[in-house]
């Protein structure tokens, strides 16, 4: 196994060709090195792109376990936020779920993709395991046979083709690699939400050490955070809105209004860092696996934001992949990978009904006539008055087990 | 106070008027009448119509307690079959939710409303409270006011008045307690579900002790019974559908094709005694009070009938409706009434919502791309592999408290 190529320039031929430099794919490249297996990432954008994408750090404990498994968990240690519950905001009132104390002792860290990717590229530089960015036309070909290959090209080298055993799709919902597979064995299941998330970063410390997930009859509300001083808000605004619509001062009184009063007075104002709408959508790509090509992440499913979990999944199935691998290439059993599909989506079907459940029941929906609306209320009472019913929301937010 | 009056005849005067002789009427009547409050019962049916619809028979423990409260447990608690647990079919496989253990010690009795309605006759007899059958054209008068009255007619009497203090509108959806309400003063939601549930009763032995709520892609089924010797079986049907298209061997046929093999063969055909199709319905109305007029059970609310809460959410708003005018009478305080309509409401919504819920989880729904049979499935998959989701079934099932 050899792994001298370095970062940047390409070998003709490896053993798994990753397709996307995202946390998905960083951390399945990395978890396949420290195992002994040759790979390459192809990511089409450039480094500092990658880096400058702001997206939801809430890190479940699996999450934050295979991390440390990988050998990247030093930084998260240290300057990751562990949170032991979350408020849930109503009418005014907040409850409080008590994560650790509802999930027999699990909790969940703060610690933002950006800074999990960083993580990622710092320890595959180290490690020498070839990553090459700004790769054009990646094409995976001949997947279903028995002697896969991916085309591509840089502006430095041109046209490149690398041979290998197995293609890894960890190239997101908008990737080339869930498209090389023929419709007619693919299902893909779908539901669009009819509003959007408006999200402010903006450098303030954070209006309360936890989270706020807030209902209220303007919209729904989540007052987030990357580190200490850096906050992360969101409102759910209309798909028809864009950022210009949104002033600060049009922003933050509108957070401010869905918000209980004694947690709104702590909110501290600030210029918006970035400022974006993102549409909520739940998506899942049936199976995971073509021939040679298996897909993690992203590219398989999308979750709506509400709960966190599109990280988190990506992960999941990235230790799945990477146990079937490992399986195959060390112990030569190939049970893993015939099953990596199934095992896959079995956890990725339950995070799907959850993040389901949780953005339906906390934002506003446009009703016929108001029952869906008197439902999610009873839904918020009946949480507030069952213990189990806490206890179910936390195990899904702790995150269900591998 | 004096109750003399005995069965039949209605005085000039009483202090409440129950409209309506099912078996909220009559537990209510029941319960004023033990406390000393004088009232009149008024059915538009003939005692032996009342006492021959067929309705389902699963009491919540808090129905089985307020029963014997108002000393009519007798025959229950002897004939009546305490079930501890419910069966959930789902691809072939079954997951046994143990009520009593998840609940924390309590169970549901299965014992026919018939038989309920029929004991709480026996007792308005024996107690000599007026109930008044086959009075026509009913008529809530001037409950906004002081002096309420209601009209009526009988065949053997003609035109009638009671002058009262209060009048409970027990008498069902299509009853017309909640039409005299200003439809500017009442607020309503609904929810009509695309399905119904053709229902049979058959002189054999149950398919097994506990009720099946049985899930497959042929549509919904439960096996439920009225006693040791008398199953009621459902199959969820098209709307389009009528009785006569399905003779009893396809029905048969069709139940056993939807429950898992191994409780399929235990099943005892016979003819149908009854056979009849009913649509399934969410229906709130808000709020349950005008005045002096009080609503209570299926005049106020209606739930479909998966998990069996309709005649559980009629006692419960009894409950809270004797105590109120206990409270009234008794002890000159009218916070309780007051409060009726928040306190029923509270447990109607709750109850409204684990019912729409077991009946989105469990039906066959004609689906968007198959995007919600997969949230189905992922929903009985976290259910089998969550003791909190269990648990928080089992509290809904059993009944949450009063």
């Amino acid at each position: 196994m050899s792994n001298e190529a370095g970062g940047g320039a390409a070998p003709k031929r490896t053993q798994v060709v990753v397709v996307g430099g995202g946390p998905a794919g960083l951390l399945l490249a990395l978890l396949l090195h420290r195992a002994g297996i040759d790979c390459v990432v192809l990511e089409r954008r450039s480094r500092d792109y990658v880096l400058s994408r702001i997206r939801a750090g809430v890190l479940e404990q699996g999450t934050t376990d295979l991390l440390r498994t990988a050998g990247v968990g030093g930084r998260m240690d240290r300057e990751g936020l562990v949170h032991e519950g979350i408020d849930i905001a109503w009418r005014g009132e907040t409850l409080h779920i008590d994560l650790r104390e509802l999930s027999g002792g699990k909790t969940v860290t703060v610690y933002g993709q950006t800074e999990v990717t960083h993580d990622l590229y710092d320890a595959l530089d180290t490690a020498g395991v070839p990553v090459v960015h700004e790769a054009a036309d990646v094409l995976p070909q001949e997947v279903a046979g028995t002697a896969p290959f991916v085309t591509f090209r840089t502006e430095a080298e041109g046209e490149k083709r690398i041979d290998c055993d197995f293609v890894a799709g960890c190239d997101g919902f908008h990737g080339v690699c869930r498209t090389v597979i023929p419709a007619s064995t693919i299902k893909t299941f779908e539901r669009v939400y009819p509003f959007g998330w408006l999200g402010v970063l903006v450098r303030q410390p954070p209006i309360q050490e936890e989270l706020v997930y807030a209902h209220s009859n303007r919209g729904f509300a989540l007052c987030s955070l990357r580190n200490p001083q850096l906050s992360r808000y969101y409102v759910q605004c209309s798909l028809d809105e864009s950022v210009e619509d949104w002033p600060e001062t049009r922003f933050f009184d509108e957070l401010a209004a869905r918000l209980p009063q004694r947690i709104a007075a702590n909110l501290k104002r600030g210029p918006a860092i970035e400022k974006s709408i993102a549409p909520l959508r739940s998506f899942v790509a049936e199976p995971m696996r073509h021939g040679r090509l298996f897909l993690a992440g992203d590219a398989a499913h999308i979750v709506p934001p509400t709960g966190a979990k599109g990280l988190n999944l990506a992960v999941s199935d990235v230790f799945y992949l990477s146990r079937a691998l490992v399986a195959h290439y060390l112990d030569h059993d190939d049970g893993h990978l015939d099953r990596y599909s199934a095992d896959a989506l079995a956890r990725v079907w339950k995070a799907e009904r959850f993040s389901w459940w949780f953005t339906s029941m906390i934002h506003r929906f446009e009703d016929d006539g108001g029952f869906g609306q008197r439902i999610q209320e009873a839904e918020f009472d009946f949480l507030a008055s069952s213990r189990a019913a806490q206890t179910a929301l936390a195990e899904n937010y702790v995150g269900l087990p591998f």
